[in-house]
Protein backbone atom coordinates (compact mmCIF):
# COMPACT_ATOMS: atom_id res chain seq x y z
CA UNK A 1 0.00 0.00 0.00
CA UNK A 2 3.11 2.21 0.76
CA UNK A 3 4.68 1.65 -2.21
CA UNK A 4 1.52 2.33 -4.65
CA UNK A 5 1.03 5.59 -2.77
CA UNK A 6 4.21 6.69 -2.91
CA UNK A 7 4.18 5.89 -6.56
CA UNK A 8 1.18 7.95 -6.92
CA UNK A 9 3.15 11.11 -5.07
CA UNK A 10 5.86 10.53 -7.18
CA UNK A 11 3.57 10.62 -10.41
CA UNK A 12 1.67 13.91 -9.11
CA UNK A 13 5.27 15.23 -9.40
CA UNK A 14 5.76 14.40 -12.63
CA UNK A 15 2.47 15.76 -13.77
CA UNK A 16 3.37 19.35 -11.86
CA UNK A 17 6.87 18.72 -13.99
CA UNK A 18 5.41 17.88 -17.68
CA UNK A 19 2.99 21.38 -16.95
CA UNK A 20 5.68 23.39 -16.32
CA UNK A 21 7.32 22.22 -19.32
CA UNK A 22 4.75 23.13 -21.16
CA UNK A 23 4.10 26.56 -19.51
CA UNK A 24 7.88 26.92 -20.84
CA UNK A 25 7.46 26.55 -23.91
CA UNK A 26 4.05 28.14 -24.31
CA UNK A 27 6.15 31.47 -22.98
CA UNK A 28 8.52 30.95 -25.20
CA UNK A 29 6.55 30.09 -28.25
CA UNK A 30 4.25 33.71 -27.39
CA UNK A 31 7.58 35.73 -26.92
CA UNK A 32 8.34 34.65 -30.64
CA UNK A 33 4.96 35.33 -32.23
CA UNK A 34 5.05 38.30 -30.19
CA UNK A 35 8.72 40.00 -31.30
CA UNK A 36 7.99 38.44 -34.36
CA UNK A 37 4.17 39.29 -35.02
CA UNK A 38 3.95 35.08 -36.12
CA UNK A 39 0.17 34.70 -36.29
CA UNK A 40 0.70 30.93 -36.84
CA UNK A 41 3.01 30.76 -33.42
CA UNK A 42 0.24 32.22 -31.93
CA UNK A 43 -2.38 30.09 -32.84
CA UNK A 44 -0.04 27.04 -31.93
CA UNK A 45 0.37 28.49 -27.94
CA UNK A 46 -3.74 29.35 -27.85
CA UNK A 47 -4.28 25.71 -28.91
CA UNK A 48 -1.42 24.59 -26.52
CA UNK A 49 -3.02 25.93 -23.39
CA UNK A 50 -5.88 23.86 -23.81
CA UNK A 51 -3.26 20.42 -22.79
CA UNK A 52 -2.20 22.51 -19.85
CA UNK A 53 -5.62 23.59 -18.38
CA UNK A 54 -6.34 19.63 -19.21
CA UNK A 55 -3.76 17.88 -17.36
CA UNK A 56 -4.21 20.66 -14.51
CA UNK A 57 -7.77 19.57 -13.80
CA UNK A 58 -6.61 15.83 -14.37
CA UNK A 59 -4.12 16.47 -11.84
CA UNK A 60 -6.58 17.96 -9.50
CA UNK A 61 -8.50 15.12 -9.88
CA UNK A 62 -5.84 12.73 -8.99
CA UNK A 63 -4.92 14.43 -6.13
CA UNK A 64 -8.13 14.69 -4.70
CA UNK A 65 -8.58 10.51 -5.22
CA UNK A 66 -5.22 10.28 -3.35
CA UNK A 67 -6.65 12.80 -0.40
CA UNK A 68 -10.16 10.39 -0.38
CA UNK A 69 -8.25 6.76 -0.78
CA UNK A 70 -4.88 7.32 1.12
CA UNK A 71 -5.77 10.26 4.09
CA UNK A 72 -2.26 11.41 3.68
CA UNK A 73 -0.89 13.26 6.47
CA UNK A 74 2.07 15.69 7.72
CA UNK A 75 4.82 15.99 4.83
CA UNK A 76 2.68 14.02 2.21
CA UNK A 77 -0.78 15.57 2.56
CA UNK A 78 1.55 18.99 2.48
CA UNK A 79 2.74 17.98 -0.70
CA UNK A 80 -0.40 17.07 -2.43
CA UNK A 81 -2.22 20.66 -0.99
CA UNK A 82 0.84 22.13 -2.25
CA UNK A 83 0.29 20.23 -5.73
CA UNK A 84 -3.08 21.49 -6.07
CA UNK A 85 -1.89 24.98 -5.59
CA UNK A 86 1.10 24.81 -7.88
CA UNK A 87 -1.16 23.88 -10.69
CA UNK A 88 -3.14 26.30 -10.24
CA UNK A 89 -0.72 28.93 -10.87
CA UNK A 90 0.81 26.82 -13.83
CA UNK A 91 -2.47 26.79 -15.49
CA UNK A 92 -2.79 30.60 -14.77
CA UNK A 93 0.88 31.04 -16.22
CA UNK A 94 -0.15 29.13 -19.43
CA UNK A 95 -3.22 31.52 -19.69
CA UNK A 96 -0.75 34.52 -19.51
CA UNK A 97 1.55 32.95 -22.23
CA UNK A 98 -1.92 32.40 -24.15
CA UNK A 99 -2.97 36.80 -23.43
CA UNK A 100 0.23 37.78 -24.88
CA UNK A 101 0.06 35.52 -28.07
CA UNK A 102 -3.51 36.32 -28.70
CA UNK A 103 -2.20 40.22 -28.43
CA UNK A 104 0.27 39.10 -31.19
CA UNK A 105 -2.72 37.83 -33.37
CA UNK A 106 -5.17 40.35 -32.93
CA UNK A 107 -2.81 42.98 -33.77
CA UNK A 108 -1.05 40.76 -36.96
CA UNK A 109 0.59 41.70 -38.80
CA UNK A 110 1.98 44.93 -36.86
CA UNK A 111 4.02 44.70 -33.86
CA UNK A 112 2.54 45.32 -30.88
CA UNK A 113 4.97 47.25 -29.52
CA UNK A 114 6.91 50.58 -30.13
CA UNK A 115 10.50 50.50 -31.28
CA UNK A 116 10.74 52.80 -28.44
CA UNK A 117 10.60 50.39 -25.31
CA UNK A 118 11.09 47.02 -27.34
CA UNK A 119 14.33 46.33 -25.71
CA UNK A 120 11.92 46.21 -22.55
CA UNK A 121 9.54 44.21 -23.38
CA UNK A 122 12.72 41.98 -24.45
CA UNK A 123 14.05 41.62 -21.24
CA UNK A 124 10.43 40.76 -20.18
CA UNK A 125 10.20 38.04 -22.17
CA UNK A 126 13.53 36.66 -21.37
CA UNK A 127 12.85 37.50 -17.79
CA UNK A 128 9.58 35.07 -17.87
CA UNK A 129 10.61 32.62 -20.07
CA UNK A 130 14.08 32.30 -17.41
CA UNK A 131 11.68 31.71 -14.67
CA UNK A 132 9.50 29.12 -16.16
CA UNK A 133 12.88 27.01 -16.97
CA UNK A 134 13.62 27.69 -13.38
CA UNK A 135 10.59 27.06 -11.67
CA UNK A 136 10.46 23.64 -13.66
CA UNK A 137 14.12 22.65 -12.37
CA UNK A 138 13.01 23.46 -9.22
CA UNK A 139 10.05 21.10 -9.29
CA UNK A 140 12.82 18.63 -10.99
CA UNK A 141 15.77 19.44 -8.19
CA UNK A 142 14.35 20.57 -5.71
CA UNK A 143 17.75 23.20 -5.82
CA UNK A 144 16.49 26.15 -3.65
CA UNK A 145 19.10 28.38 -4.96
CA UNK A 146 16.34 28.09 -7.78
CA UNK A 147 13.64 29.94 -5.95
CA UNK A 148 16.28 33.04 -4.90
CA UNK A 149 16.62 33.29 -8.86
CA UNK A 150 13.29 33.26 -9.18
CA UNK A 151 12.57 35.69 -7.02
CA UNK A 152 15.77 38.09 -8.05
CA UNK A 153 14.14 37.95 -11.99
CA UNK A 154 10.71 38.57 -10.54
CA UNK A 155 12.06 41.74 -8.95
CA UNK A 156 13.84 42.99 -12.19
CA UNK A 157 10.61 42.10 -13.80
CA UNK A 158 8.71 44.41 -11.60
CA UNK A 159 11.35 46.86 -12.09
CA UNK A 160 10.91 46.72 -15.68
CA UNK A 161 7.13 46.76 -15.70
CA UNK A 162 7.51 50.05 -14.05
CA UNK A 163 9.75 51.60 -16.10
CA UNK A 164 6.85 50.57 -18.89
CA UNK A 165 4.69 52.89 -17.33
CA UNK A 166 6.88 55.79 -16.78
CA UNK A 167 7.59 55.30 -20.53
CA UNK A 168 3.79 56.21 -21.31
CA UNK A 169 3.76 58.81 -19.38
CA UNK A 170 6.94 60.45 -20.52
CA UNK A 171 6.31 63.71 -22.70
CA UNK A 172 7.93 62.13 -25.85
CA UNK A 173 5.50 58.80 -26.31
CA UNK A 174 3.71 59.70 -29.15
CA UNK A 175 1.72 56.61 -29.51
CA UNK A 176 -1.90 55.72 -30.45
CA UNK A 177 -4.12 54.80 -27.29
CA UNK A 178 -4.58 51.27 -28.68
CA UNK A 179 -0.87 50.57 -28.76
CA UNK A 180 -0.57 52.22 -24.95
CA UNK A 181 -3.46 49.75 -24.03
CA UNK A 182 -2.06 46.94 -25.91
CA UNK A 183 1.96 47.89 -24.14
CA UNK A 184 -0.16 48.50 -21.06
CA UNK A 185 -1.61 45.13 -20.98
CA UNK A 186 1.39 43.22 -22.46
CA UNK A 187 3.51 44.85 -19.26
CA UNK A 188 0.51 43.65 -16.94
CA UNK A 189 0.86 39.97 -18.55
CA UNK A 190 4.41 39.28 -17.96
CA UNK A 191 4.66 40.76 -14.68
CA UNK A 192 1.53 38.63 -13.31
CA UNK A 193 3.36 35.37 -15.25
CA UNK A 194 6.62 36.15 -13.03
CA UNK A 195 4.15 36.43 -9.54
CA UNK A 196 3.12 32.77 -10.16
CA UNK A 197 6.41 31.85 -11.14
CA UNK A 198 7.34 33.24 -7.91
CA UNK A 199 4.11 31.74 -6.28
CA UNK A 200 5.68 28.45 -7.07
CA UNK A 201 9.11 28.96 -5.67
CA UNK A 202 7.72 29.72 -2.36
CA UNK A 203 5.36 26.54 -2.22
CA UNK A 204 8.26 24.50 -2.98
CA UNK A 205 10.41 25.92 -0.38
CA UNK A 206 7.84 25.49 1.98
CA UNK A 207 7.57 21.86 1.03
CA UNK A 208 11.25 21.35 1.43
CA UNK A 209 12.34 23.67 4.45
CA UNK A 210 8.87 23.70 6.06
CA UNK A 211 9.12 27.08 6.85
CA UNK A 212 6.71 29.26 5.07
CA UNK A 213 7.81 32.67 4.02
CA UNK A 214 5.64 35.75 3.60
CA UNK A 215 6.43 37.35 1.11
CA UNK A 216 5.24 41.17 0.54
CA UNK A 217 1.68 40.51 -1.43
CA UNK A 218 1.35 39.59 -4.58
CA UNK A 219 -0.12 41.89 -7.41
CA UNK B 1 -15.63 12.93 16.80
CA UNK B 2 -18.39 13.51 14.19
CA UNK B 3 -20.03 15.90 16.03
CA UNK B 4 -16.50 17.99 16.66
CA UNK B 5 -15.99 17.61 12.32
CA UNK B 6 -19.26 18.90 11.26
CA UNK B 7 -18.71 21.72 13.70
CA UNK B 8 -15.25 22.64 12.28
CA UNK B 9 -16.70 22.33 8.31
CA UNK B 10 -19.23 24.56 9.76
CA UNK B 11 -16.50 26.91 10.78
CA UNK B 12 -14.66 26.46 7.40
CA UNK B 13 -17.85 27.44 5.89
CA UNK B 14 -18.51 30.74 8.51
CA UNK B 15 -15.03 31.53 7.44
CA UNK B 16 -15.84 32.08 3.51
CA UNK B 17 -18.89 34.12 4.49
CA UNK B 18 -16.72 36.42 6.23
CA UNK B 19 -13.91 36.70 3.97
CA UNK B 20 -16.43 37.16 0.97
CA UNK B 21 -18.40 39.95 2.94
CA UNK B 22 -14.94 42.12 3.66
CA UNK B 23 -14.77 41.37 -0.11
CA UNK B 24 -17.59 42.99 -0.64
CA UNK B 25 -16.92 45.59 1.46
CA UNK B 26 -13.88 46.20 -0.13
CA UNK B 27 -15.20 46.26 -3.64
CA UNK B 28 -17.77 48.78 -2.74
CA UNK B 29 -15.43 51.47 -0.89
CA UNK B 30 -12.90 51.31 -3.73
CA UNK B 31 -15.40 51.94 -5.79
CA UNK B 32 -16.63 55.05 -4.12
CA UNK B 33 -12.80 56.20 -3.49
CA UNK B 34 -12.83 55.58 -7.16
CA UNK B 35 -15.59 57.35 -8.41
CA UNK B 36 -15.26 60.45 -6.36
CA UNK B 37 -10.90 60.28 -5.86
CA UNK B 38 -11.16 59.77 -2.17
CA UNK B 39 -7.73 59.10 -1.11
CA UNK B 40 -8.95 58.25 2.67
CA UNK B 41 -11.26 55.17 1.57
CA UNK B 42 -8.95 54.20 -0.75
CA UNK B 43 -6.48 53.93 2.37
CA UNK B 44 -9.01 52.17 4.12
CA UNK B 45 -9.16 49.47 1.22
CA UNK B 46 -5.87 48.63 1.06
CA UNK B 47 -5.23 48.41 4.70
CA UNK B 48 -8.28 46.41 5.30
CA UNK B 49 -6.92 44.00 2.35
CA UNK B 50 -4.16 42.73 4.62
CA UNK B 51 -7.03 41.50 6.90
CA UNK B 52 -8.51 39.78 4.05
CA UNK B 53 -5.06 37.92 3.41
CA UNK B 54 -4.44 36.67 7.13
CA UNK B 55 -8.41 35.37 7.24
CA UNK B 56 -7.50 33.58 4.52
CA UNK B 57 -4.15 31.84 5.51
CA UNK B 58 -5.93 30.90 8.18
CA UNK B 59 -8.99 29.32 6.69
CA UNK B 60 -6.02 27.49 4.24
CA UNK B 61 -4.55 26.16 7.57
CA UNK B 62 -7.45 24.99 9.30
CA UNK B 63 -8.47 23.17 6.32
CA UNK B 64 -5.48 21.23 5.98
CA UNK B 65 -5.48 19.98 9.76
CA UNK B 66 -8.45 18.74 9.25
CA UNK B 67 -7.66 17.12 6.31
CA UNK B 68 -4.79 15.70 8.41
CA UNK B 69 -6.94 14.84 11.51
CA UNK B 70 -9.98 13.99 10.01
CA UNK B 71 -8.94 12.02 6.46
CA UNK B 72 -12.14 12.99 5.33
CA UNK B 73 -13.56 11.41 2.38
CA UNK B 74 -16.10 11.96 -0.86
CA UNK B 75 -18.78 15.04 -0.21
CA UNK B 76 -16.50 16.70 3.31
CA UNK B 77 -13.46 16.20 1.33
CA UNK B 78 -14.52 17.82 -1.58
CA UNK B 79 -16.46 20.69 0.11
CA UNK B 80 -12.67 21.22 2.21
CA UNK B 81 -10.53 21.03 -1.41
CA UNK B 82 -13.47 23.61 -2.66
CA UNK B 83 -12.91 25.63 0.50
CA UNK B 84 -9.33 26.17 -0.49
CA UNK B 85 -9.75 27.15 -3.78
CA UNK B 86 -12.60 29.28 -2.94
CA UNK B 87 -10.66 31.29 -0.57
CA UNK B 88 -7.86 31.55 -3.22
CA UNK B 89 -10.58 33.50 -5.59
CA UNK B 90 -11.78 35.60 -2.88
CA UNK B 91 -8.00 36.92 -1.60
CA UNK B 92 -7.47 37.50 -5.82
CA UNK B 93 -11.15 39.71 -5.49
CA UNK B 94 -9.76 41.00 -2.47
CA UNK B 95 -6.44 42.45 -3.88
CA UNK B 96 -8.24 43.65 -7.31
CA UNK B 97 -10.30 45.96 -5.32
CA UNK B 98 -7.22 47.07 -3.55
CA UNK B 99 -5.74 47.63 -7.12
CA UNK B 100 -9.16 50.13 -8.21
CA UNK B 101 -8.49 51.82 -4.54
CA UNK B 102 -4.49 51.95 -5.62
CA UNK B 103 -5.20 53.47 -8.62
CA UNK B 104 -7.76 55.90 -7.31
CA UNK B 105 -5.02 56.88 -4.48
CA UNK B 106 -2.28 57.56 -7.37
CA UNK B 107 -4.32 60.29 -9.31
CA UNK B 108 -5.99 61.99 -6.58
CA UNK B 109 -7.56 64.39 -6.47
CA UNK B 110 -7.80 63.70 -9.87
CA UNK B 111 -10.44 61.64 -11.29
CA UNK B 112 -9.80 58.13 -13.18
CA UNK B 113 -12.06 57.89 -15.38
CA UNK B 114 -12.60 60.90 -18.05
CA UNK B 115 -16.41 62.03 -18.13
CA UNK B 116 -16.82 60.06 -21.47
CA UNK B 117 -16.75 56.43 -20.22
CA UNK B 118 -17.65 56.95 -16.71
CA UNK B 119 -21.21 55.42 -17.14
CA UNK B 120 -19.57 52.23 -18.25
CA UNK B 121 -16.99 52.17 -15.31
CA UNK B 122 -19.82 53.06 -13.10
CA UNK B 123 -22.01 49.89 -14.50
CA UNK B 124 -18.73 47.95 -14.02
CA UNK B 125 -18.95 48.78 -10.19
CA UNK B 126 -21.78 48.14 -10.02
CA UNK B 127 -22.01 44.52 -11.28
CA UNK B 128 -19.01 43.86 -9.72
CA UNK B 129 -20.44 45.38 -6.14
CA UNK B 130 -23.41 43.03 -7.34
CA UNK B 131 -21.25 39.74 -8.21
CA UNK B 132 -19.54 40.04 -4.90
CA UNK B 133 -23.03 40.57 -2.69
CA UNK B 134 -24.04 37.31 -4.52
CA UNK B 135 -20.90 35.38 -3.58
CA UNK B 136 -21.83 35.81 -0.52
CA UNK B 137 -25.21 35.23 -0.65
CA UNK B 138 -24.87 31.85 -2.20
CA UNK B 139 -22.00 30.61 0.16
CA UNK B 140 -24.93 31.31 2.82
CA UNK B 141 -27.37 29.92 1.19
CA UNK B 142 -26.00 27.57 -1.37
CA UNK B 143 -28.96 28.57 -3.88
CA UNK B 144 -27.78 28.00 -7.09
CA UNK B 145 -30.17 31.07 -8.89
CA UNK B 146 -27.94 33.20 -7.76
CA UNK B 147 -24.75 31.22 -9.44
CA UNK B 148 -27.00 31.93 -12.95
CA UNK B 149 -26.94 35.52 -11.72
CA UNK B 150 -23.69 35.83 -11.40
CA UNK B 151 -22.72 34.40 -14.71
CA UNK B 152 -25.20 36.85 -16.26
CA UNK B 153 -23.45 39.86 -14.64
CA UNK B 154 -20.07 38.34 -15.51
CA UNK B 155 -21.27 38.59 -19.52
CA UNK B 156 -22.61 41.91 -19.28
CA UNK B 157 -19.53 42.87 -17.52
CA UNK B 158 -17.15 41.28 -20.30
CA UNK B 159 -19.22 43.24 -22.74
CA UNK B 160 -18.73 46.50 -20.74
CA UNK B 161 -14.97 45.73 -21.05
CA UNK B 162 -14.84 45.40 -24.39
CA UNK B 163 -16.43 48.09 -25.21
CA UNK B 164 -13.77 50.17 -22.73
CA UNK B 165 -11.51 49.19 -25.49
CA UNK B 166 -13.69 50.11 -28.48
CA UNK B 167 -13.73 53.65 -26.85
CA UNK B 168 -10.38 53.70 -26.09
CA UNK B 169 -9.69 52.81 -30.46
CA UNK B 170 -12.34 55.41 -31.65
CA UNK B 171 -11.01 58.26 -33.30
CA UNK B 172 -12.66 60.55 -30.44
CA UNK B 173 -10.44 59.50 -27.93
CA UNK B 174 -8.72 62.28 -27.10
CA UNK B 175 -7.10 60.86 -23.36
CA UNK B 176 -3.71 61.21 -22.39
CA UNK B 177 -1.39 58.18 -22.58
CA UNK B 178 -1.30 57.73 -18.38
CA UNK B 179 -5.57 58.05 -18.18
CA UNK B 180 -5.00 55.13 -21.06
CA UNK B 181 -3.09 53.00 -19.08
CA UNK B 182 -5.42 53.71 -15.77
CA UNK B 183 -8.29 52.95 -18.00
CA UNK B 184 -6.90 50.09 -19.39
CA UNK B 185 -6.00 48.65 -15.75
CA UNK B 186 -9.30 49.69 -13.93
CA UNK B 187 -11.13 47.95 -16.75
CA UNK B 188 -8.77 44.66 -16.56
CA UNK B 189 -9.38 44.67 -12.70
CA UNK B 190 -13.15 44.94 -13.05
CA UNK B 191 -13.34 42.49 -15.78
CA UNK B 192 -10.79 39.56 -12.99
CA UNK B 193 -12.87 40.24 -10.31
CA UNK B 194 -16.21 39.22 -11.65
CA UNK B 195 -14.27 36.20 -13.55
CA UNK B 196 -13.11 35.04 -9.97
CA UNK B 197 -16.95 35.83 -8.47
CA UNK B 198 -17.87 33.26 -11.32
CA UNK B 199 -15.19 30.48 -10.23
CA UNK B 200 -16.27 30.84 -6.50
CA UNK B 201 -20.08 30.49 -7.71
CA UNK B 202 -18.91 27.15 -9.83
CA UNK B 203 -17.35 25.73 -7.13
CA UNK B 204 -20.51 26.03 -5.18
CA UNK B 205 -22.62 24.62 -7.55
CA UNK B 206 -20.41 21.98 -8.29
CA UNK B 207 -20.26 20.81 -4.19
CA UNK B 208 -24.34 21.27 -3.91
CA UNK B 209 -24.58 19.20 -8.01
CA UNK B 210 -21.75 17.20 -7.74
CA UNK B 211 -21.55 17.90 -11.45
CA UNK B 212 -18.70 20.08 -12.70
CA UNK B 213 -19.51 22.77 -15.56
CA UNK B 214 -16.58 23.50 -17.78
CA UNK B 215 -17.00 26.62 -18.36
CA UNK B 216 -15.42 29.15 -21.06
CA UNK B 217 -11.86 29.62 -20.06
CA UNK B 218 -11.51 32.34 -17.86
CA UNK B 219 -9.20 35.61 -18.36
Amino acid sequence: MRKVFQAELHQIGEELIEISQLVSEAIQKANSAFQGADTELAQEVIAADARIDFLQNSLDERAIDILALQGPVASDLRMIVGALRMSASLERMGDLARHVAQLARLRFPANVIPESIRATFDELAELDVDIAAKVTELLETRNLDLSNEINAANARVNELHASVFKAVAAEDWNQNAPTTVDVTLASRYYERFADHGVSVARKVTYLVTGEWQPSAPLN
